[in-house]
């Protein structure tokens, strides 16, 4: 998955010599380009509290989510209605194409790229954004692709999140849960990468450790990273705590859960100024007990989704 | 149910000082506030007769419906969008929760409250539109929380087609169907009660009758009630016919449904300035033949629905 | 169904000496008629290359999805907020009046009718889009009635994309498919019988062929017709191939689907001036390969129907 992103940048004729002209994959971000969409997003968190802009009243953003995820499609849907645009929207497009075969993807993406100004778009395939990507006529945004795929704008503003408590380079960083089918902790993996002496810890059952794709890639982009199976051994020294979905239906011995959850134990034991994300929905492997706790910050992290949000659409939006 | 709502109105540290922080349950309304209501439901009407307003732009308003209702979500969605608002939407957000469990009604009403100015939720469970209030950090309404809870914007449109036609003190009401399980005629007896001299019968087959919280509360009150099984016995009497949904197969004597069922027999034996409601939509409890009796009000009512939604957003979207 | 829309037209007080008061089959369209929609369509690319209107911001139409179609249902939605109106929308809404019987789509229909300013109903049984428009207080447009019942605005877009590109007279067209469930053939057998001099091929397989209403309806008119079960021996004749979907389980012969589809030896021997057309989505009866071709419309077509449908609600909408 980290070359077929400049084929479609290549290809996409109608749009030539734009810094961004589809987000698929979190690696196409070069650190001036996150940094450019972190200033936005700033400007973004005031027009939110002025009460939103009208700018992009002439604008029509597609939602087209072939697997449900209320939180991420209302999230983008309130970003471009925050900026002041339309919405097309689809809370389950598998319903509908359930009784087509094969590549029908494609034709949907031009028909409603023809329709739309930018496409939005969760598939149950990996890879279903890129080959999106490949023929749509306006943008593509992939918020979701398979179960090992991408979710790069959740990255985005997990990024965000740190990014306006702490310094990027010099951190370190726990990746927990189930890791080898985790798109927003791949996706992650990949940002983080990009920062100058990053350590990341990825935490997880055995049965459900990160892939290989991700390990090779930062062994060749000389980021260090190591393994573990316990978060005990690492939660003390870590700057951020990344927990992720556990179900424990997926370990061979639910007991080990306790290894990976995180509850007021955890808490104890963790820096004071460390924080704690999560993409949310969680389940177990998040205590409610944590909620109050100062470096909690999931709930800001997702309220940040909305000013990263805005701030990608603008960019993709913006005319030459 | 007649207690949380304090705690709830107490504990939206948000917004302080506001008449109407959350529309949870009809106990909640006062005489002074269902008349101020019920006069800007008004306003509503000559607004909505000259196109609708676009005062409310730049705030959104999101509906969540664990379950689906297309009539009272595309109710809610008109009304915003007639005041110039925008709409974030979910047709069946169950779907997606279904593989989550236990508390997480909560942390989407936190996120999707980050996004939004006001949420209206819909919820399987008794207490659901409760436990959201509990959280939110923006106004919630409760359009339908479990079989045997509450819908109170209903029984406020209920309540305002009333109004519009005749006083509401010493008006005499009989309502009518599965009462056990009746939201609307639940949520409606308890605004009843806030008047002066009402009686009210509760006609019902004796297996669905109304639940005692409903009768100790009347009884408290000192309002005046009746249960009968038999429509004819009190027909000829009311000012008022409430009819809900009646499912045939809760009866075991399916033959007595006609006890319950309007028509136009009923129709002959009712005053001449009663008036017929019915919340929609109906199986055969209402036959077709009534629609065309001036005395049917039940579409007139669905479209208060509009006018008092209107009304209510404004009370709980107005900046102080 | 020939005549029923004459009742509607009679019946619709609301709205009386409008050209077009409801859209349910495409019969009720005069060729002056689809030559204003006609000039109106292209009227609307010039307000869309401009990036749309605002025209129509306090107009509301509701999509009413008895059967879920996600092209049909957001090219509606996208056409009206290109006018700068506003939706309600119902991605599936049989799945909230599955729990009810019998004559309910009146009621819904009356209901969301005082809530919005048109309808666009896609129904799930033939004649379901009449039995709307004749309760409904505002214009209804048929999105799809059944499986044998008829699909207008498809056939009004099928005919812009042909006008767009030669004259309507003196034309030569293949329909091809399941003609015997064809909605989109049927309603644009209709339309191509209004003008002079037309001769239409019915290519389909022997068990699925167009139906005799249809075949009556064209003698009855003096329309040249042909019933064929191999699309080689017209395909070099025809100015316009128009392709439908095709389902394999329905032929007893499934080898004979060859016969059927479109494919390079196919674009081999058509006119080198003819044009391709499918209502879309596809299967096996259009290859990929075709795509590039400079006579496949289809992507267009789709496009077309965008601004076919702005120019219909501008003409539904119209006030007096």
């Amino acid at each position: 998955m980290s070359e077929p992103i400049t084929a479609v940048v290549a290809s996409n004729q109608a749009r030539p010599g734009r810094k961004l002209q589809h987000v698929v994959e979190s690696q196409q971000f070069t650190v001036p380009l996150l940094m450019e969409l972190f200033d936005r997003s700033r400007g973004m968190e005031r027009i939110v509290a002025r009460g939103g802009s009208l700018d992009y009243q002439h604008r029509i953003m597609a939602t087209l989510f072939y697997a449900p995820s209320t939180r991420t499609r209302l999230s983008f849907e309130a970003a471009m209605q925050r900026l002041g645009g339309r919405v097309l929207s689809t809370e389950q497009a598998r319903a509908f194409s359930s009784e087509m075969e094969g590549e029908q993807v494609e034709d949907s993406i031009r028909i409603i790229g023809s329709y739309s100004d930018v496409i939005v778009i969760r598939h149950h395939e990996e890879g279903g954004a890129c080959r999106a990507a490949q023929v749509s006529p306006v943008p593509v945004i992939n918020a979701g692709d398979g179960d090992g795929g991408q979710h790069p704008t959740q990255a985005l503003l997990d990024l965000y999140t740190i990014h306006r408590q702490r310094p990027l380079n010099g951190l370190s960083v726990a990746l927990i849960g189930e890791l080898d089918k985790g798109r927003t902790a791949r996706s992650l993996a990949y940002l983080l990468a990009k920062f100058e002496r990053v350590k990341m810890f990825f935490v997880s059952p055995p049965e459900t450790q990160m892939k290989p794709d991700i390990l090779a890639y930062l062994e060749q982009h000389g980021v260090q990273y190591e393994q573990e199976t316990n978060l005990d051994r690492v939660v003390g020294e870590v700057d951020v705590v990344y927990q992720t979905r556990i179900r424990p239906e997926r370990l061979c011995d639910r007991a080990s859960l306790k290894r990976y959850a995180i509850d007021s134990s955890v808490l104890r034991r963790m820096k004071s100024d460390a924080i704690i994300l999560h993409p949310l929905p969680r389940t177990v492997e998040l205590d409610k007990s944590v909620d109050d706790d100062p470096r909690a910050l999931y709930f800001q992290q997702a309220k940040n989704g909305l000013y990263v949000r805005m701030a990608l659409l603008t960019m993709l939006l913006e005319r030459e």
